[in-house]
C-alpha cells in the first residue's frame, strides 16, 4: 500500500471539475494519488499524468491509508462510501468529504463511519477549482483533532489556507452553506444587473469596473455588519433601511418595466418591508438577520 | 451671489446623512455652501460649522450657481424642486441630481428642467456617506458634456473618482439601479447567512473573516463573467450550474430547518433551475442573465 519511498498516497473519488483539480494538485505535489468516478473516462487525463487508477471505489480506496471525497452532494458521496465492499475497505483509514452539503447530512455521515471504524473529516472548499494548488485555496475542516493533526501535511499539500473549525462535524458545513448564501446571492445580483444594464443599453463589460468596485466595498461592510449583529446595535445613521428600500423598488422597477424577472430583488425588499414594519426604520439594513433569526 | 474672494457656491438640499455629508465636505474644501432640507433642524450642526441656512428651497437655490439635491428619491427631489418658486429661482443655474431613482424619472427630470431654463446633470453616488471627501468615493454623472466640465472642478471637491458616463441623462441612473441591484442583494446573502450561521451556532464575528473571503473572490469573477456574458459564451467546465444549483438547494433546506425565511434563495435557485429547464445544465451560473433578458 505504501510505496518503497514511503512518499503518501491519497485516493480522489469523485472526478469533477474539483475532484481532478485536487487529485492533480496531489500528483504534482509528489502524492501517490488513486482516482475514481462514477462515470469512466474522466480519470484519463489524471492517469496519462501518472495517477494510478481504479475499476471500482473499492480498489480505489483500498490503495491509499487515506480517501478524500468530492462529489455534488452526500446522495452522491453515499452512494460511494456505503456500498459494503467500500465501507469493509474504508474500516481503519481516514475519509476526508471536501463534498458540499448540509451540517446534518455531515453529522450523520460522521456516524456511520463511526459505527464502522472509519477516521472521518469533514470540509469544505470555498474557493473555484482553479484556486487548487495556489495560496488562494481556502479550506475549511471539521473533525478529531488528532485525526486532523495527523492529515494535515497531506492536505496542506493542495495548496491555500487550511482551517479546523472545531471538532464538532458540522462546523464545516454551516460555514459552507453560511458562505455559498453569501456567495450565490451575491452571485444572482451580480447576473441579473447585467441583465438590467444591458436592456438599457449598457453592456457588461462597461458594467464591470464598477461592479468589482462593489465587490470591493462589500468586505469592510461585512466586517462592519459582524459587529453590529453580534452586538445587536443596527445602527441605520449611515443607511437607514428606509432609504435602502427606497432603491430596492428601483431595482424592482426598472426589470419589471424591462420584464426582466424581479423575484430575488422582491424577496429582499420584503425583508427589509417587514423589518421596518417591526418598527425599525431608522435601524440599518442588517437588522435583517435579527429579523430572520426570530420566531 | 458670488463672495468678495469669488469662491464657489454650492446650495445642497435634502440634509440626510449622504446630503449632511455632501454639505460637509464642500464646506471643508471652502465652497461657500448653503444648506436646505425639508424638516427643520438638520442643518444645525453644518450652520454652527459655517455653512448658511435658507428659510426655504428657493432661498436656498438663489444663493448659487450649482444646486446639488440628495434626497431618498425623485418623488421627493420632484416635491422639493417642481414647486413654483423654486423652479423660478432655478432658471439660468444649474442642478446636479445625485438622488438614486430609475433612469425613467432621471430623463423625466431632464426634459422639465430643459422646459423651463435649468442646466441640469444626473448623477449617482456608488459609495457609503462616510467615504465622502475621501479616495474611496465612487460618483456617476450622465448629462450634457460641456454642462459637466463647468461643473466638475467643484464637483470634485468632494472627493473620489468622477466618470462622466454620456451625455444620455439615463446613464447614471441605470449604472446606478444595476449597482444597487448587486449591493443589495449580496447585503441581503450576508445578512441570511447570518442568521443560518446563528441558528448552527456560529457568530457573526466567528464567520466574517470568511465572508469577507467571499467578498475577496467576487470581483475577478464579475470581471471574468461579463466577458462570457458579452460573448455569449457562458462554460460552466470550472462550475456546471447543476453543481451550483445543488448547493443552493443546501441553503434553503438549512435554513428553513432552522424556520428562517429562504425566499431570497428560493428566487435565485429557482432562476439557476429555469437555467438548467432550458437545457443549459452545463453552462455556468452566469447564464441567467442571458435567460432574464430573453422573453
Ligand atoms: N467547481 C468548483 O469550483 C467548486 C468550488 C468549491 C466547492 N466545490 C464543491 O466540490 C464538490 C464537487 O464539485 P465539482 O465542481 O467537482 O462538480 P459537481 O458537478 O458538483 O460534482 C461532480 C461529481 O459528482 C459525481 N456524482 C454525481 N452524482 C453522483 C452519484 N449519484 N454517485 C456517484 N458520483 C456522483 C460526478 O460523477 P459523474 O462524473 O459520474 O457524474 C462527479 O464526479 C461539490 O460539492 C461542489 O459544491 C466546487
Ligand atoms: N447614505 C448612504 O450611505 C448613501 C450611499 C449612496 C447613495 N445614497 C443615496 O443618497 C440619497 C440620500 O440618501 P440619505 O442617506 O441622505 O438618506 P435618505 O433617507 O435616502 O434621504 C433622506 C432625505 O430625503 C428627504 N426627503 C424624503 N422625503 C421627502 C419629501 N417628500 N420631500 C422633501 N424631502 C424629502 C429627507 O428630508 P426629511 O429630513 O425632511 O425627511 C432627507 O433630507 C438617496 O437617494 C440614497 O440612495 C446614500
Amino acid at each position: 500500500m505504501s510505496t518503497a519511498l514511503n512518499l503518501p498516497a491519497v485516493t480522489v473519488l469523485g472526478l469533477g471539475p474539483m475532484g481532478r483539480s485536487l487529485a492533480h494538485a496531489f500528483r504534482v505535489a509528489g502524492v501517490r494519488t488513486t482516482v475514481w468516478n462514477r462515470t469512466p473516462g474522466k480519470d484519463r487525463e489524471l492517469i496519462a499524468q501518472g495517477a494510478a487508477g481504479a475499476a471500482t471505489a473499492e480498489e480505489a480506496v483500498s490503495a491509499s491509508e487515506l480517501t478524500v471525497v468530492c462529489v455534488v452532494n452526500y446522495d452522491a458521496a453515499d452512494a460511494i462510501l456505503r456500498d459494503d465492499d467500500v465501507t469493509r475497505a474504508l474500516k481503519g483509514r481516514t475519509v476526508v468529504n471536501l463534498t458540499a452539503d448540509t451540517p446534518v447530512r455531515a453529522r450523520d455521515t460522521a456516524q456511520w463511519a463511526a459505527a464502522h471504524g472509519i477516521g472521518y473529516l469533514d470540509g469544505a472548499i470555498m474557493t473555484p477549482a482553479p484556486s487548487i494548488g495556489t495560496p488562494e485555496a481556502v479550506f475549511l475542516h471539521s473533525g478529531p483533532s488528532d485525526l486532523y493533526e495527523r492529515h494535515l501535511p497531506v492536505l496542506e499539500l493542495l495548496g491555500g489556507t487550511h482551517t479546523h473549525l472545531g471538532e464538532e462535524t458540522g462546523r464545516a458545513a454551516t460555514f459552507d452553506v453560511a458562505l455559498l448564501d453569501i456567495f450565490w446571492t451575491a452571485m444572482a445580483g451580480y447576473a441579473h444587473a447585467v441583465a438590467i444594464a444591458r436592456a438599457e443599453g449598457v453592456t457588461a463589460r462597461e458594467l464591470a469596473p464598477f461592479a468589482q468596485g462593489i465587490g470591493a466595498i462589500l468586505p469592510p461592510l461585512f466586517a462592519e455588519f459582524a459587529e453590529d449583529a453580534d452586538s445587536g446595535t443596527y445602527s441605520g445613521e449611515i443607511n437607514p433601511i428606509t432609504s435602502a428600500v427606497s432603491t430596492m423598488a428601483h431595482v424592482v422597477e426598472v426589470s419589471e418595466s424591462h420584464g426582466i424577472d424581479a423575484g430575488v430583488m422582491r424577496a429582499v425588499e420584503g425583508m427589509a418591508r417587514r423589518v421596518i414594519g417591526l418598527g425599525h426604520g431608522t435601524d440599518g439594513f442588517i437588522r435583517v438577520a435579527e429579523m430572520l433569526g426570530r420566531h
